[in-house]
């Protein structure tokens, strides 16, 4: 089969090694790795499994390879082209070009054993560092806003830069979490408050993604038992953790993916909070943060042992507060194990 | 004139909003602002002159809209616009969809009076931030490894959260400057080392850009005025103090970009380190932290007064060091104004 990819991590999967200038070409049992000059060095001692080629004219390279090799058709995904960058390949050739849509996320829904070990690793690093960001909060973080918690959550989850991050951290207080993308505000952190923190790092480039709503008292910690002072958030509380615990028991593979997305909603639904669960249950998580399978709704894909995926149910009540607690699992041996 | 935009910055620039998931369409004189309802109320506080429409499917409305409006020719950056995305659009049309490279850029070549003092500002900040990354290095940097001194950069340079980077920071001793673009690795910094750092950070949205190199002994400051122990390093580190002034001092409003890169370009290949010279001289600052006018070698474009951009001359010898001096400018009255 033959392949043509322009995405960072899709070629980091085929080869062990990408930057933010390359292409790759797979032709059969050949494959071609492409960069230019400012990352030959590192290219050639890491690229695996095929020819480095150094050209600063990436797309004019990729078409001279498709002539040279005589190529007749190739599979691409028209997600990760710019109409730019495939015009350049595309324009002077005669190769019929095959839009594959998510071909590479679509090779790495299983993963394999190697990369449950490290997304494992990436988890548990993942959730060292909420526990040092509790203690961190606990230390010195009542009374600072939402922007400092974020950077000192970027600091923890790093180790200071030893790690990259999945995505920028989430940080929101009280009504602040009602956004499930929230921003960081001026909004500080007081004794009492509710707070959510949704956070990852990447351990050897794979993600780990993890959120955890709290209420925030001295002392506290970020485990799934919570007590809050208000009635409607402990009620809400209990429903996404009672919805987060039915989805990781009860998620079988065999299963459709639709089918593990309702083990969540149908208990938020039946407790009355169904109109502010505003979001699917979860998505694949490996090189990229958000990646096959989607549990959501509408998925009929088949859940299978290998795959990685979140759990993340969610209230939001707008101007009130948020809720949404989330672990990764893996399917093995036909369950679901929280990472 | 007709035009639809994708990408983040070149949305801003028309309506003072973007975000992560927004699509943007300009027919004569109105306009519309499309995103999903997790940014309903940001797009609604902040979008202005354009409609807000609120619709998961961006590329869905994109077409109703070119539909309902009877549009027959619309301009689009084919750099900007993914194949699947083009194709959402344009397939089901019969739009003549006219491709433009670099649109926007081009748009956003020549900045306003309120884009210059963004600017200045953004580089004051940067500036800054510089200084107090020396003192934070002399304090508590020697002895630290690239990973921990990027992590301090970055912390310095956000103001711990209130300021986006312009891109990650570059903290590189002495070998690993060699490569532009470098990684941070485990190398420790000792007195006496090279250092270089190039960094910037966003203010309003707008970008700084800055690097500097350094004889990184005890009180240390990132000023230009620098005294190696190393006779080469000395000799290419004034070369290129040489040719960054050079090119400030003579940069005129009317030439084209290539002569503003020659003004750097004779003064490192007349002292003999032409080959260790593989970059261009700058490349335009804004929005996006590379933008045009590109000060190449090839760049015919006219420079003319509002434009910025860097002027970043360097000499990079493998496995020994790497120099570079980086400044942004204004061309202001004909000239080049450091910011």
């Amino acid at each position: 089969m033959n392949y043509m990819l322009k995405d960072e991590n899709a070629i980091y999967y085929e080869c062990g090694y990408s930057c933010d200038n390359a292409l790759y070409l797979r032709l059969g049992s050949e494959a071609f790795f492409m960069t230019d000059s400012r990352y030959t060095l590192d290219a050639k001692e890491n690229v695996k499994g095929a020819e480095v080629i150094i050209n600063g004219d990436l797309y004019g390279e990729m078409l001279k390879l498709l002539k040279s090799h005589k190529v007749k058709k190739v599979v691409f995904d028209p997600k990760e082209w710019t109409v730019d960058g495939f015009g350049k390949v595309s324009e002077k050739s005669k190769v019929v070009f095959k839009a594959v849509l998510d071909f590479s996320h679509k090779k790495r829904i299983v993963k394999s054993d190697e990369e449950l070990i490290i997304l494992a690793k990436a988890a548990k690093l993942g959730a060292k560092a909420f526990k040092n960001f509790a203690k961190a909060i606990n230390k010195k973080g009542f009374g600072e806003d939402e922007y400092s918690l974020t950077h000192m959550a970027k600091g923890i989850l790093g180790d200071y830069g030893k790690f990259e991050l999945s995505f920028d951290p989430i940080v929101a207080i009280n009504k602040n979490a009602a956004r499930p993308h929230a921003l960081p505000t001026e909004t500080k952190l007081e004794k009492g408050d509710l707070l959510l923190v949704d956070a990852g790092l990447k351990y050897k480039r794979y993600c780990s993604d993890r959120t955890r709503t709290v209420h925030a008292e001295k002392g506290f910690v970020f485990e799934t038992a919570q007590s809050f002072s208000k009635k409607k958030i402990q009620k809400a509380y209990d429903t996404v953790l009672k919805a987060h615990d039915n989805a990781i028991n009860k998620a079988r593979s065999g299963m459709k993916a639709k089918k593990v997305d309702a083990l969540t909603r149908d208990i938020v639904e039946k407790a009355g909070f169904g109109e502010y669960y505003i979001h699917s249950t979860g998505h694949g998580v490996g090189l990229d943060i958000h990646e096959m399978p989607y549990i959501s709704t509408k998925s009929d894909t088949i859940i299978e042992d290998g795959m990685v995926y979140t759990i993340e149910p969610g209230i939001y009540i707008p101007e009130e507060f948020g809720i949404r607690i989330e672990d990764m699992v893996a399917m093995v041996d036909g369950k679901a194990k929280v990472l």
